[in-house]
């Protein structure tokens, strides 16, 4: 496995594997590595010629309350992680690498912002964006792989390849889970015991809504109501939002009808965990 | 010369290009073609392999009360130019190929545009950064050539491959003018008879202002003042702004050091004229 952390070698790497006609698979990541990822990079290994995965904490993601220094960084267990998972190349730059200066220009989102996390996340989304686009033109990928717990994370990055005319393709994945069905997150290290237990219930009230629905409940409100109480009942978190969409477009809907994502944020003392269910009926 | 008017067969046919390692030269025009843009192509021709030049009025950088329904078109016109410049590929996309619906994604400019054509055009450069970052990823090139009559532009279009690393060499060229001395501009074909003449000022107001400063002048405002006058008295149009900075970082100076912009935008009855004289001492 090569290690690069500046741009311009790892673009200049990049530039000469295409030219050697290589199709390479790509896994951006925070670090802190965990079977989520994994899973990712399993599915760029099957593939592609070559698998790049990134490690970079984005500072530009994180708003000024948030957990940018608490995030967690283990650079030299990801290192390892990453071998025995057969990756060619990793790149960790530094912040100072991605951003030298205040940036000039930056990528802002402008659709379906103002709903779950890009409500809670002012500006989350744009630094998301912005920090995709320069790694894109980096690594220069084929295919890109995220997984589908950031649901709406995924549809902007859909966005920002069909908008830009990315010549990528997007691997939407799916969430990797705890047995007890919390799922993976760097974040679940920063949990209490306490709320290690709690966190389960997440998921579970994900799985009583969808049975509710298998029943025939088709009133979004109704729904939205049964969760939230669900989590009062059995999570000290504060619920951050709990809400439902069309996927991948997360447009408004009052009945429940087509794809739909059902997705929710609860917040815990150290920890803010997401997660969601796409259901189609 | 072949002509594309949608985004995937340009797209793949430049992919195919650039797999046999062919070097592209790229002219972004929004048409109604002139001596500058032809100087632009004769530099892209002498130093690519292949010459692609892009013809698109694009909506997103006008202003709601600006120009683009009166905007010159006349792509029979450019077409013939671009046959006798020896173009290989000429993209022509309609507003609705490149813009199928309000983007959910554009690209901003933060930084200096406040200044110059950006404060008397808001939003415009996040339109040209947009454009071109969409048209980037279709055409693929090695080079992009850029007039330095929008010296702004250039300015925006540096940081924003810098900013994204863009694997594209940006090469600016020297303005062309007419003989006597206005420089070239689509716009020019909406200048009344009268105001036509009076045009010759703006360059002229340039000129003696670098006079000034080559007999010793060091003082912003004492300069910026002089063409005010100079302008005042030569022209009917209303002056939008003359200001100095430095370039390119089109940074704040009192004392005039280093090197410079000097910049003007004049409004005449249907035409904005801008231009500029770039000084190092």
């Amino acid at each position: 496995m090569k290690v690069f952390t500046t741009i311009h070698d790892m673009q200049t790497e990049m530039i000469k594997l295409k030219k050697y006609g290589k199709t390479i698979g790509f896994v951006p990541t925070m670090g802190y590595l965990h079977d989520g990822h994994m899973s990712l990079l399993k599915k760029a290994r099957q593939e592609n010629d070559l698998v790049v995965l990134s490690i970079f904490v984005n500072p530009l993601q994180f708003g000024p309350t948030e957990d940018f220094s608490a995030y967690p960084r283990n650079l030299d267990r990801d290192k390892e992680i990453a071998l025995n998972e057969r990756v060619d190349y990793l790149f960790c730059p530094s912040s100072v690498e991605m951003y030298p200066r205040q940036p000039s220009v930056k990528v802002v989102v402008q659709e379906r912002i103002d709903v779950m996390c890009g409500k809670s996340r002012p500006g989350h989304f744009d630094g998301v964006a912005t920090v995709l686009t320069k790694l894109f033109h980096i690594v220069k990928p084929n295919r890109v792989y995220f997984g589908l717990k950031d649901a709406q994370q995924v549809a902007v990055v859909d966005w920002l390849i069909k908008d830009f005319h990315f010549p990528i393709e997007l691997i939407p994945c799916e969430t990797v889970r705890e047995e007890d069905g919390l799922a993976k997150s760097s974040r679940n290290t920063n949990l209490l015991e306490q709320e290690r237990g709690e966190a389960r219930h997440l998921y579970k009230s994900l799985l009583s809504a969808k049975e509710m629905i298998d029943d025939g409940e088709r009133d979004r409100e109704t729904v939205i109501q049964f969760i939230t109480n669900y989590l009062l009942n059995n999570t000290s978190g504060s619920i951050d939002y709990v809400e439902i969409y069309s996927y991948p477009e997360l447009k408004e809907m009052t009945m429940l009808t087509g794809t739909f994502i059902i997705a929710l944020a609860v917040k815990f003392s150290h920890a803010r965990l997401i997660d969601n269910i796409i259901i189609t009926i």
